[in-house]
């Protein structure tokens, strides 16, 4: 296992390398409890890993690291070992999945690693990593099943109970747990009264169903845009530190995650990542009690793609009645593209973008279908547009 | 004028209401010199405001605060103000122009304001809040123009100086200026030495213009996305201050404001609405010495809209030539759509949208045009993709 004390001793070694991040108490989310957020987004390398990393690494031999360290990721791992193998002076070698974004490839070979690209799936490039290990003897970093890992991530715990002595409940995202089972043994030694709760995506809920089942299941496959936390396998030692000491573990959907990531982007002027909002997500969608307590949402990181986060935008927008696609049909008589902008004028809507499909089966070949993309203010106002727009004979309905 | 006593004052009012916001130091944004962001974009409302108007509502008489206050604004201001009166336990009027956007009206609401929607321009709203304060007594919260609210705004200087007492220079937006004249105050009691710089937009350059003429000019339009320094007419006072005490003024552009907020959302995970990211646009873009020096950049807010926020990182990544559109002649002919797919996959490019275009003067009436809209690596990718599509015979062409 792994003791307070381990975690102290990491806090030390991680002084004036990682950011002690600051904790913001946020008035917009705590509508009903205090929400406060820990943002581990706003870390170096934007997410929490180098500090499970940098105090792994800082415990190996001068021999260990003069030989060189490997891992394998394709996300926020690989940036946290590449940054903290620079720190040490340590050569890294970081296996990734050839598919991997360019832009987390760029960065990690940015931070000083050796990036290689594997052909396939993450198992390829894990395979290759343990290959390369025993070619050259490099030391593996793990990205969570590993005491000093665990023991690294359970600094953030630490600054928790320091920033906020009287949290009564402290929330993290899952993914092989080392994160959650670092912040737990912090959290718990510290205040025991404190919950901790683990959130994880529910197309990726290996550690909830251990935790249900009381017997460490791994899953066959992960579907999540939660790239942080999609892990089929959890970690065997997470897994026993978590379920001793872990209160609660919920899920969350990919569109509540999608929401609460537009929220924080609204409330907060935070970027959080899918893993990075679960936290959130599972606050503002009531899946843990918050009302009437102070409750820290741990934001784990901030890596997200931005033409993901442009979708992940719009379906935020979709899911508040914000965004509303409106499908008219209009027959080809004078006025009606007129009339139909004034109807949506008239209702306050703003038009994004309009289509026109006249080859639809079952539609008059005079006619077409007009679909409107459209900006609203909430679904009030959305339905005003569809009963106004049925009124004047267009036939509306919204697109799903 | 204003001096550093008025801000330490200010200081100890604002003590316990305003967020000591966090100085970030970014490893990314520092190549040449050493870059930190002050992230008043976390400050309370997601905007500095809430300081300066605190300071002035403290500064008011019981029966003043009695009687109620107002102001004219259709963005950070309104917030600031309607935070501020509340905490103070005074009521709010705040006019604004009718056509400001709902989410910001929603949130003065929220804050405890009343909104008055003022039919017409800024500067109609404007005329109604004088006419409503000879009606009513309200004392007028000015935006800008007031030593109290110049002293709250200043009171980021002082915590600029202690949290980096060796600061060699710091950079903030200028609107009317209030911000900028407030941090100058505090910044040149503390330490002479160190520069301080302000930026405009190119298309609301007011201060800019009074500065290099070294007497005060309003302008007669503003253009800029950037709508918390659209301002006209700077105020008298900041001018004075900020001709006394400023080290120089740059302008950016529209382009090199998207392109800051982008690298803020991928580097730093930090939401900067356009005015606040103008200080690292400076930055970025060289307008401002930074090599070898240690330079604050000043996020001074993060209410955008996120509709504009998906069109600003739309923009940064047209800029970055990291999505281009590219469009090229097809004949009917079986095959050409599968083949230019799949020069596009042989060159790394990844397709966002497609669009047919049959009906374009001077293409034969079996061509037509098609346009990718193409997610790229980088500009060496995209003119990879061009070559490679003339000489499959495409006639292609990047889309201004």
């Amino acid at each position: 296992m792994v003791t307070i004390d381990d975690v102290k001793k990491a806090a030390e070694v991680l002084s004036g390398v990682a950011r002690r991040t600051d904790l913001i108490h946020s008035p917009a989310f705590s509508t009903n409890g205090d929400i406060y957020l820990k943002t581990e987004n706003l870390q170096l390398t934007g997410s929490f890993k180098l500090r499970g990393a940098y105090n792994k690494i800082a415990s190996l031999t001068d021999e260990e690291k003069a030989k060189g360290l490997i891992a394998c990721s394709a996300g926020n791992h690989a940036q946290g070992v590449a940054y903290a193998a620079s720190q040490c002076g340590a050569k890294s070698v970081i296996c990734m999945p050839a598919s991997a974004p360019i832009s987390k490839v760029e960065n990690t070979k940015a931070l000083g690693a050796e990036a290689v690209l594997v052909p396939g799936a993450y198992d390829d490039a894990h395979d290759e990593a343990d290959r390369l290990q025993q070619e050259h003897g490099y030391t593996m970093i793990l990205p969570f099943d590993d005491p000093y890992v665990i023991a690294g991530q359970g600094t953030i715990g630490l600054e928790i109970m320091e920033q906020l002595p009287d949290a009564d409940a402290v929330i993290a995202p899952i993914g092989g747990g080392g994160l959650l089972a670092g912040i737990a043994t912090a959290v718990k030694a510290i205040n025991p009264a404190c919950k901790v709760y683990g959130v994880q995506a529910e197309g990726a809920n290996a550690m909830y169903q251990s935790f249900r089942k009381g017997t460490k299941v791994a899953t066959d496959t992960v579907a999540t845009f939660a790239d942080g936390i999609a892990v089929k396998n959890p970690g065997d030692l997470t897994y026993e530190i978590i379920k001793e000491k872990v209160d609660d573990i919920v899920t969350v959907s990919e569109d509540e995650i999608a929401a609460a990531i537009l929220a924080l982007i609204e409330k907060q002027k935070l970027i959080a990542e899918g893993a990075g909002a679960t936290p959130v997500a599972a606050a503002l969608f009531d899946k843990i009690p918050t009302g009437g307590r102070k409750t820290v949402c741990v934001i784990s990181g901030g890596n997200i793609d931005v033409n993901r986060l442009s979708r992940v935008i719009s379906r935020g927008l979709i899911m508040n009645d914000r965004m509303v696609t409106l499908t008219v049909e209009m027959d080809d008589s004078q006025g009606r593209m007129m009339d139909a902008c004034r109807i949506i004028s008239e209702c306050g809507g703003n038009i994004l973008e309009i289509k026109h499909n006249r080859n639809t089966r079952g539609v008059a070949l005079s006619s077409c279908l007009v679909s409107f993309e459209l900006e609203t203010r909430d679904a009030a106002q959305a339905e005003l547009l569809l009963s106004r727009m049925a009124e004047a004979g267009y036939n509306p309905k919204f697109e799903e």
